[in-house]
């Protein structure tokens, strides 16, 4: 039981932890300090966590990185056109 | 075997990702546009990872989630440091 929760818990903080990061983008439209590499390799990363969770129909996986998936993207979209 | 080598591109993605955002911020030591709140949620939620990975003795998630939480936690102390 301890695990479970704890395991939700550790996704939840790691999820939600970029919406501050897009929403402070969104309103500063200021980048600078914002590495483009990492948004590329983390939302590909983020992706195939997708993938891997559709594939082993683990939703939990699935719900999680979708929602860090549009999240980490939408700040690379902006880094990429902010620069 | 797919599925395998899936999750282990994911973990890696998601882990390197970190190491170009750490190398740009302790070159520059700017660190305006990173979202304070997002690398104090962050690196909370990867140490809750590395808890639930020694809690089922998932070596792999611990290796993944120790590099991430220095990377990320190396990153918060700068953004503390330099504002």
């Amino acid at each position: 039981m301890f695990i479970d929760v704890l395991g939700s818990v550790a996704g939840l903080l790691t999820t939600i932890s970029f919406v501050p990061q897009a929403y402070q983008t969104l309103k500063t439209r200021e980048t600078h300090s914002i590495s483009l590499p990492m948004y590329i390799i983390f939302t590909s990363g983020v992706f195939c966590w997708m993938i891997y969770g559709f594939a082993l129909n683990a939703w939990p996986i699935v719900a999680a990185n979708v929602v860090t998936f549009i999240l980490s993207a939408s700040i690379l979209v902006m880094k990429i056109r902010y620069g």
